[in-house]
């Protein structure tokens, strides 16, 4: 049976990046939608967009389309958005689905879960752009796509976009624990996932934060929206169905 | 060489469940038994029988057939079952195989092992059910059987039968630390079993509790007996062999 | 674009036993070069080579053969000698990539690396056998070979070498953090390599001590030089590779 899939992608990126995991699951017969998140939109103001802007686009998005059933993902930082969505549109959803997603709790920010180093490093070059950030080549070729080879590392490195960062450091408002939300919950744990580090790691640290979840595990890094899209498509739809 | 096994099966499942592995293994020649331990048989009372009946069924089952050499396998629930064997009859055995299996220190329930959260509502289902346990459909579908379809995990959770609560809730009596049976010992960990949460996982928090042992993973989850018999196979007698 | 590899066996080989690697290395166009560390040559004397000759040893090589951009790796008891050879000779070198290596800190021994009990079963083994240990051959084929079957087990058991205690007992002197090293960093960790337990184990523990690193992980045990040296291979060229 077709499934209605909105993909929300991380720091960086924009709809574009995961165009060709979206491929893949349509063949497959599902309806699979892309939005840019506020604040990585051509013209967006880097400085200023926030997180709540960043979640009511995603919002607006959803309801503008009059969208039902939805199975909502997000990938990265996309776990912040989608999970401010599902605390407002629950209604509209069928399943959330975690891909190296942050997972958060009431209050918290994305900078609360990442380590210290990181944060640092991120309020330097925010401090020094204007509030945007961007993400060091070095880290980016080892930490988040260390599946791939240099070719495909640089080329995906040139698509992304400077990240708003105040959506990294505004605290998240939940109105209750995403594990009380009364929708379908899965985790896809790309095993190689280094860009938090496996002593800090997404799962199951931030995976049993949703409660009772489904866990779905592939090989490969960060970024496998580029260096394996086939793959990570299987592993969506294993995570989205029912 | 053609070796013998006994594979004993998990909570709410019978021997039926598991001929589908034991059917895989046969073809590469060995000879595979499945017995129903007692509490999980047609008839049986579940109100009543407790965990060292569960263990008598299998020590009189393997000495009525007069085994010996005896390549022994526990699935989950089914590890209480074969150390209690193990310490009784280790002299017909040659290797004990734990399959994403409950590893027991003397003196330990099952319910030992398992987050509280659980222990609590199996409480609750037993005291309403004249103390025997079913598993909820939400829990099997995402946290047991969570590489499978929608069909297939229904199809599975149509055969579970009710499981006497006695066994999970009875101390096991062991007369040695499992590790210090003069025995060769595996550990089978299917690596998307989140029956047991990652955060207090079978391995290798249960599986080091075996002293010197073979570890053996592959990809699934903790119901790979319906969802991958064939992958589930090959990984026990990898962990079974010599 | 071809490469330059120097890959250092571990404790108990020679640079024969991973030929077999190598060769498949080759096979994609680079230079591959697999020498004997110190202690473990035939006519070494196996009482008295400590750490400091091994890495010796490994420095003459890259010195004497002039070599350059060098990606120099390191298997298990390898990770000592190659932490010391980059400490001396880093501008020679282009990346190191750690196997299941250790990864020590200024004045660190292998041996505290270890758990307690594999650091008194070698003690007891030097002390009855002229400061030269074995492996158990029990260990070896459950720990340390896993995924093998019984008759590469013992074949590979029978290549083995009496090692130079006083290697895993000296004290590592480095001048600065591994991690402030300007080298590339790879960790390849065999998933199933429990030849340190999971609970104690090479990957994030140590992994992680090299600062930003590369992570490849592959199925396979500590021996995957034996139990699947093609597999092992792609896994090193994906750690060595800008």
């Amino acid at each position: 049976m077709p499934d209605t899939y909105v993909l929300v992608h991380g720091a960086w990126h924009t709809g574009a990046e995961i165009e060709a995991v979206a491929e893949v699951m349509r063949e497959a017969g599902h309806t699979v939608l892309c939005p840019t998140v506020a604040g990585n939109r051509p013209g967006d103001d880097r400085a200023t967009t926030g997180l709540a802007q960043a979640i009511d686009s995603i919002v607006a998005f959803i309801e503008e389309k009059n969208l039902s059933n939805v199975r909502l993902a997000g990938h990265s930082y996309g776990g912040m958005v989608i999970s401010g969505v599902a605390d407002r549109i629950a209604a509209r959803l069928k399943r959330l689905v975690y891909i190296n997603a942050f997972v958060p709790l009431d209050g918290e920010s994305l900078n609360d879960m990442v380590p210290p180093h990181y944060v640092a490093m991120f309020d330097a070059i925010a401090g020094a752009g204007n509030n945007a950030v961007n993400l060091p080549f070095e880290i980016w070729r080892d930490a988040f796509i260390n599946d791939a080879d240099m070719v495909t590392a640089q080329a995906a490195y040139a698509k992304l976009n400077p990240h708003p960062y105040a959506t990294f450091t505004d605290k998240i408002k939940l109105s209750q624990p995403l594990a009380a939300l009364a929708l379908g919950k899965s985790y896809v744990n790309c095993q190689q996932d280094i860009a938090l580090p496996h002593s800090m790691p997404w799962h199951p640290r931030l995976s049993e934060r949703l409660g009772l979840f489904r866990l779905v595990e592939c090989p490969g890094s960060h970024e496998m929206f580029f260096s394996n899209p086939k793959r990570l498509a299987q592993a969506i739809l294993e995570a989205g169905r029912d």
